[in-house]
């Protein structure tokens, strides 16, 4: 049989089930499958150079689904390579199955979760970086959809594909011209897709989307071509399917037993075609490996440093004996520090410029590829790529995030620079990792836990100077805390992270004073948080706590440590209640009701409560 | 004198201003507005037209200075419009100041805070509709940095102004080659940006950014333009001090003083112009108000409603009484029913497709022009745009958020449609009400009390059609809650918001068959929770507390409890502890536990608990 023939038969194949198994999920995106049934044939069966037997093989090409809703033709894809069992896809969307709505990597071969659009060409910019640097021969393959390129992110990963000149980078964006609710904005109108793309670096070929030929070819073009290459493909959403070809309101809907009846004698009988004997391998295996240690040689610290400084040297040293440590900067690396692994590991420094949506999506391409990613900006900047830090924990990436400049004691820049809510968005996630060190030895201690820690973990650092209150090589685990002052007189327990434990100091000294002793806890580990010593320390404590942060009073500290001591302390909170404004750090601190000062009253209130 | 002379003489005395400014300050950017000192003199005193004694005239053009560190110089051209006391200028940053680091509305004529960078164009887009709308003769002039073109929210914002026509729209490019840690992607080369510009629809002007006469035929060119136009400006970052010129490492520096003394004798005396004079008019004044009411006739429900539902039909009855409603929709609205609305008030409807930063960012925009836009789409995608809500809020901005798809409990689409953290987005927030309402009643009723709210609110809503609870017309304010089953025989509270208020009742009744009574209640305002309330119920309760919601452990309704109950309470928390997946609504609910059976459970559990 001619290739042509073959291939259209797959395609064929892929719609029927794709078909089958949404109608018998009783949900699902069908006509979303249809229209992309050509490109996933000759993508999965002509294309690209994949080893059935291993999804890690790093001689393999990447596959990355963005347009994630279309999971049901992946999985289908998938099952013609002979990678599932055919009988496996009508478990489509059951508990039991790794065949999920969306595709996460619960199927081993899905290695970044989809299905917040606009996210896969970032992973794949990421992914193709990160094979060049493993010298991997394979390339990536991103399958987009149309309503998906209105979302910026695909903008920020294009502008970085062709800053990194990504010629191993190929993207298909499906151009079916029916979003959910309505017409996609530009419609079939390819030039208009065309002039953005071109305008953005990139190679663009325009074809029939359902005409293998100008399939096969556009690949042979992409290949060749010095740059990221985009493939726009003019398609019919439904495609197949006379009642569903191009038709609105079909969006995310299976079709009924008998419109299935009536679909599948249209399709005809199921072809004949062993897919599996199609396959292509890479030339050679490989495997990639990378040295990785993850004790450091600690800094000595002879003065007052922030921690923000302190995690640019950490993140240097860790550098020096971990080969798998990757660091992305999204223009601010003067101020996260992370400059000084710029410049002496040019080689796995990522420039993002002013885009940290795709700065997140590109660490997730990396950490895919079995490298660590270090993602430093501000930590109020972390709130841009919300999402993508969202979808990178369902992907069970293994990604560090380091959130600086949080904080009021940030002062005079305002608002708009200071992170109030990064604990907010870490906190939720399970499994997710929030350090918040006070000082420059335990930041260090810090970044090796996170190094350490398979998953998702987040570092808020400060940006004034601050003491230094531990010593070099002290161990700081994840889901510890230290006791910094302790008697056998504590009427309260003063619990404090980041810039506060200082304020937290200073209290006490002028506590101790006046004859009033109290427990100091430096909960650097804000998640998971020491829930067992907490409890015992505040129950040592008279039951009573005060908890200060420089964070908004919701989603942060106080919530960790309400939860913690849930019915057994009385708790007074000190944390940023108002929107704050520009100011010089102490006077904000003290405005804003987190400084010694207001500590000390706490406590004395707290005292005198019940 | 000549208008050039006046407008370069205006220039000199931005620049000193601007070196003055953040030299006393100790801090800011005066390289950043030295490059840009041309381009505010033209447009504030030749090219914009505003009335200097009413920021609200609603025929003033609006500015939105997008690349918010360069505050000092924005106030610099306040103060020379004579709007700002001269004097006032050398008190940037300081605690008692409108003029902050970054720009806020606490200074009047700033109508969104900007400083997180990529934004201002998308409020520049909600503007000019709202002007449009409004038939204002003003236009919208959005100033912005090279840098921040980067940032995808910048190409989502293009995008929408061709589609929406937008004429009234001029941004101006500072192309000044720098960004804060090295240069930007394209330096100066201006062709790049206008490749990209253009192949978005935009008109594009490219000028040397230095010279009055081409800023001044550039505005004219921008004002005849039937698209939108962009003025892609060369410029020199630190122009006017030969020290400074184009030279990195100077960003978000200020002079010292022996620095600042060198510059200003290189800049020359400070030259004598009264700016004021050129200032230009609107040719009259206009007032536009919109009937607001907010009472809107309540729908009769017989049947089981999805809360997304009775939203679609909230959102349109308060539609037809009050005319400030604008509603912004990202391809979602026949999953959220904001399209029963878009139905109706096509011209109160605004599509910005698949771009959820663009769509948040325009609702501030309209929300600055005094409409009251209400933004609906999946909670999960709400995480899309968290840093322009996070900027919305600083802006004391009236706008309302609605996430539905919130939790498990949406089921086989899997989690990446899931909102799991949307509560921990929107509770930080200060001033921030959050809204989880059970039924279509209760749904009604928060949608009026958010509407009457002035300020940021957001409604969760849920997927699945739910039994009614409450009647007609009930009343749900802000920071109140209901109590559903009490007796004085109650062992223990559960308290519950949303969909699992149906699953606590369902509990509930099982309970009560083995003579256990517990107290019911809806805590459907999650932010502010009803403190008082809970803690007088909960103590009649025995003092123990299930919570129980369908959102992950921390950040949502959880600490809200454990916060409100600190020391007053032991409280066992249901809520979704691990990663979820794709699975039927009550398998979902039950694998991660927040339903009947595990309610249930919990109540007993802590039944037995000291």
């Amino acid at each position: 049989m001619e290739k042509r023939e073959v291939l259209e038969n797959i395609a064929r194949r892929l719609r029927i089930h794709s078909l089958k198994m949404t109608t018998k999920a009783g949900s699902g995106h069908p006509t979303t499958c249809l229209s992309m049934a050509e490109l996933m044939a000759c993508l999965f069966f002509d294309e690209m150079r994949f080893n059935p037997r291993n999804p890690k093989d790093w001689a393999n090409d990447e596959f990355v689904i963005s347009k994630g809703h279309a999971a049901p033709i992946v999985w289908a894809a998938y099952a013609e390579a002979g990678i599932i069992q055919e009988k496996e896809l009508m478990n489509l969307r059951k508990i039991t199955s790794v065949l999920e709505g969306h595709p996460t990597p619960r199927m081993k071969w899905i290695k970044a979760a989809t299905g917040s659009l606009g996210q896969g060409l970032s992973v794949g910019v990421g992914m193709a970086l990160a094979m060049r640097m493993g010298k991997s021969p394979g390339r990536v393959f991103v399958m987009m959809g149309d309503g998906e390129c209105a979302e910026g992110a695909v903008w920020e990963a294009a502008n970085s594909a062709r800053y990194f000149k990504l010629s191993n980078l190929c993207a298909v964006v499906d151009i079916n011209r029916l979003g959910q609710s309505e017409q996609t904005m530009h419609g079939h109108n390819l030039e208009a897709y065309e002039r953005k793309f071109q305008a953005f670096g990139w190679e663009v070929i325009k074809i029939d989307g359902h005409n293998i030929s100008q399939i096969l070819n556009a690949f042979k073009r992409a290949n060749k071509a010095k740059k990221p290459s985009v493939i726009l493909a003019k398609t019919i959403k439904g495609k197949g399917v006379s009642f569903l070809e191009d038709k609105n309101g079909w969006h995310g809907k299976p079709l009924k037993e008998n419109e299935l009846k009536k679909a599948l004698e249209e399709l005809g009988p199921m072809p004949e075609v062993d897919a599996k004997k199609y396959l292509k391998h890479p030339k050679s295996q490989r495997i990639f490996q990378l040295p990785k240690r993850y004790n450091f040689k600690k800094n000595t610290y002879r003065e007052k440093t922030a921690t923000r400084r302190a995690y640019g040297n950490a993140l240097l040293s860790l550098g020096r004996v971990n080969q798998a440590v990757v660091a992305l900067d999204g223009d601010v690396k003067n101020s996260t520090y992370a400059e000084d692994f710029f410049e002496s590991f040019p080689d796995r420094s990522f420039q993002t410029y002013i885009a940290e949506q795709n700065m997140v999506g590109m660490s997730l391409g990396f950490s895919a590829k079995g490298f660590i990613p270090f993602v430093a900006t501000f930590s109020a900047f972390l709130s841009r790529a919300h999402d993508q830090i969202r979808m990178a924990a369902y992907s069970f990436a293994n990604i560090k995030f380091v959130g600086s400049h949080s904080g009021v004691s940030i002062g005079a820049d305002g608002p708009s620079q200071m992170g109030l809510e990064d604990l907010a968005i870490f906190r939720p996630i399970p499994g997710c990792a929030c350090l918040y060190p006070c000082d420059a030895y335990s930041t260090e201690g810090c970044v090796e836990s996170m190094a350490r820690y398979k998953g998702i973990a987040y570092l808020r650092t400060t940006r004034p100077a601050t003491p230094l209150i531990y010593s070099k090589n002290q161990k700081f685990p994840i889901g510890g805390l230290k006791v910094l002052k302790k008697s056998s007189r504590d009427r309260v327990a003063v619990i404090a992270a980041g810039i506060t434990v200082h304020e937290a100091l200073k209290a006490y000294e002028e506590l101790k004073k006046e004859g009033i002793f109290v427990r100091l806890i430096d909960a650097y580990s804000v998640e998971p948080i020491d829930k067992k010593n907490i409890i015992r320390e505040v129950k040592e404590a008279k039951r009573k706590a005060v908890v200060v942060e420089d964070h908004f009073k919701n989603g942060g500290l106080g919530d960790a440590v309400a939860q913690a001591l849930a019915g057994k302390a009385e708790i007074s909170h000190l944390a940023i209640g108002k929107l704050p404004r520009s100011g010089k750090p102490e006077e904000l601190m003290d405005r804003y009701g987190i400084n010694a000062p207001h500590i000390k009253k706490a406590v004395k209130e707290l005292i005198k409560r019940k």
